[in-house]
């Protein structure tokens, strides 16, 4: 189906006709109604599920690939897909296709003393390029998102998972174009070049405006650095939970434990446990056990070991260290105060957990805190778009223009201003 | 009082140090009460009047160099303070105080079915960097604007009103000081080697959240060119007014005249008036009339050379062309959808206007034109942040990420979320 691209030169003509394509399909897709939008999806998680056949297949030459080259366990189990996993894969579409459409919301409005009406409405970005590794759902998921919102997308999906990638990717065209959409609105990049890459970097001559990298930490730190065009991205989530002087201490446990080993390998996992020195005496105990009974390790400083026999002694890195694991670094501190700074010169400002009762504590940790997601007496691992209510995300934005926490259909849009008058000249 | 600075090494130095103490200093500005604020600013403005007298000298200086470089009469207008211009100056801090404090504002909330309650309220960006010519109420404008949305700045003035802005910012730092707050929370780059540019530009080492470009378009081509960290600019304003088969004829001729010689200088002057073919025959001449009466030159394509003998032929470059000036390109078309393909394709996506009663047209031209601000049956000049009543801004970003439009205090503002749990851990 697709041609080999013999050198550089060609990819970066091949990327950007990609672009130029893209522009041209986001207008036509910025005024598709939100009928012939969900058309499409429903059409598109209709072919996957029709053509799951097709994807096993294609996922089996992906899989013989990852044994061939001695893939890791966990990426290989990542990489595999079956029938409940291309069955939630459809189902996440319809998911997204139910969302309400964002585009056209009228977010504010308000009248001037001269009769101006002014609105402030939902547009959608334009061209959006996501850069992935090797989950071969994130093909369905960035492609229905980015349609939702109205924005043309171009995928760059893994090397490791380009023969599941392309399967998909049939399936969401074969939805477009039962729509009426233009099928240049969502692009599966046909080469595995990491030249590729670089030219989505350089913005594809305009026609790129923003890129969304969801993948580890070399790939989102490679684009963050490198790109020339705004980036949507979540480096790393190093996120603490604090336990107050005043805090219920059975509700702290079973946060703690949840917050670290419901599962240790997602971003909103806590890494780090602050714990008000004043009650450590009576305190640590309780709260380390259900942790270390569950198989996490402990890393403390000098008072936690000393209260602590089974905790290993931490190092000034493991302040700074996203387990993703079951490994917990665990601190004293002296209150409040001493927690939000630990907190601010750590955190990745991702997600951090206050609990307490005393509700100064409280207000102290929501306002002298700047990370996108602040919890009280709650668990760290509610970070999550489908948790707060928003429907499926295409990752969770630490950086702080334009998208922050959960980037859902509404934080890929932009807006503009409608002014409506009757004749209204500016003296 | 300002050592000089011997070198480039020595430039990068010097920055890096501002960058450092610029992101201390957002700290406890971020967190500083609504009040504490609003007395800085007040101490601001009545510093500002109390050493007119100083600043009226330093501005004398900075003309007297002026002149003496033979800089044009009207940058040295742009340049030249008075007790007036003073006076506006404190007017507009005082201006800025009155407004509503962003910082804390919930934008949203919400509650889960597991009962956490979810809030979105504003956060600062953190420190913005404003890069400006030779202006020197910028630099009151601009502190007195990040400060009260709770930002740090670095504010980068021309080389040309050095000692004004010098004198000004010295009044700013009196308010800061009045209100115990940090003085590097507002500061002014004290040499004007370019090379302090460049190292705005790479980020003072992540110190620096965001830039806005404040002059000329080499200025803002260069930043947006070459800036590492995000860019709220706005290139140029080349903005349309469309006048449909359906208009109003005394409203359109009104509006017209307004939108292109209210001031010729602004970037929401009109530069490209489009009218629809259908009733050019009759409707032409007394449109362009009263534009012709006024001294304004007029540029058409064929078929207004045809109807208007005082036109001048249009050449391609025209219809991509800011005049900032008392001259219009006008052009025949087919009717609104020509119109919209016309606009798509020549336009800043600043602001543009339709002049019609066909309420299809209008929502036509609202939905299938991608510019920051649309108006119906108003002139383009209301295209400003104090007309759009958010009170003072920075500029109009043409940009769609983060801000669009007139960048005023909200807009100057990220997010962040604050979650109120009672102890939910997730299943």
């Amino acid at each position: 189906m697709l041609g080999r691209v013999e050198a550089i030169d060609d990819v970066a003509e091949l990327m950007a006709g990609i672009g130029l394509r893209a522009r041209a399909a986001a207008q036509p897709l910025s005024i598709a109604s939100p009928e012939q939008k969900m058309t499409a999806l429903i059409a598109m998680a209709d072919a996957v599920d029709r053509h799951a056949a097709e994807i096993l297949q294609a996922n089996g030459q992906d899989m013989a690939n990852g044994e061939k080259t001695g893939m890791a366990a966990s990426l290989l189990d990542r990489l595999k897909l079956d029938a409940a996993r291309i069955a939630s894969i459809s189902e996440s579409i319809r998911t997204i296709a139910a969302l309400k459409d964002p585009v056209g919301d009228i977010i504010a409005e308000w009248d001037r003393p001269n009769g101006l009406h002014i609105e402030r409405v939902r547009t959608p970005l334009g061209v959006i390029g996501v850069i992935y590794e090797s989950r071969p759902n994130v093909t369905a998921d960035a492609g229905a998102l980015c349609l939702k919102s109205g924005n043309a997308v171009i995928l760059r999906g893994g090397s490791d998972s380009v023969h599941s990638s392309r399967a998909i990717h049939a399936a969401l065209i074969e939805g477009l174009e039962a729509a009426g959409l233009p099928k240049d609105a969502i692009q599966l990049i046909p080469v595995t070049d990491r030249a590729a890459v670089g030219e989505m970097l350089k913005g594809l001559n305009g026609n790129l405006d923003v890129i969304i990298p969801r993948g580890g930490k070399s790939l989102v730190a490679r684009v963050q650095a490198e790109a020339r065009v705004p980036v949507f991205a979540h480096l790393e989530g190093l996120c603490h939970v604090y336990v107050d002087a005043s805090a219920d201490l059975e509700m702290a446990r079973r946060i703690i434990v949840n917050a670290k080993m419901r599962r240790t390998g997602v971003c909103g996992s806590a890494e780090t446990l602050l714990l008000d020195r004043l009650i450590a005496p009576v305190r640590l105990l309780p709260l380390l056990e259900d942790l270390h009974a569950a198989g996490c390790e402990i890393r403390g400083d000098q008072g936690v070991i000393a209260l602590f026999a089974e905790a290993k002694p931490a190092t000034e890195e493991d302040w700074s260290t996203e387990y993703l694991d079951a490994i917990i670094s665990v601190k004293l501190v002296d209150g409040i105060g001493d927690a939000i700074g630990h907190i601010n010169r750590y955190s990745s400002h991702h997600t951090e957990a206050v609990i307490a009762e005393d509700i100064h504590v409280v207000e102290r940790f929501f306002n002298e805190i700047d990370s996108a997601i602040l919890l009280h007496n709650a668990s760290t691992q509610f970070a999550d778009g489908g948790e707060f209510g928003m429907g499926a995300e295409i990752g969770i934005a630490t950086g702080k223009m334009h998208a922050r926490g959960p980037v859902g259909v509404e934080q890929l849009t932009s807006f503009k201003y409608r002014v409506r008058g009757n004749g209204q000249t500016r003296p």
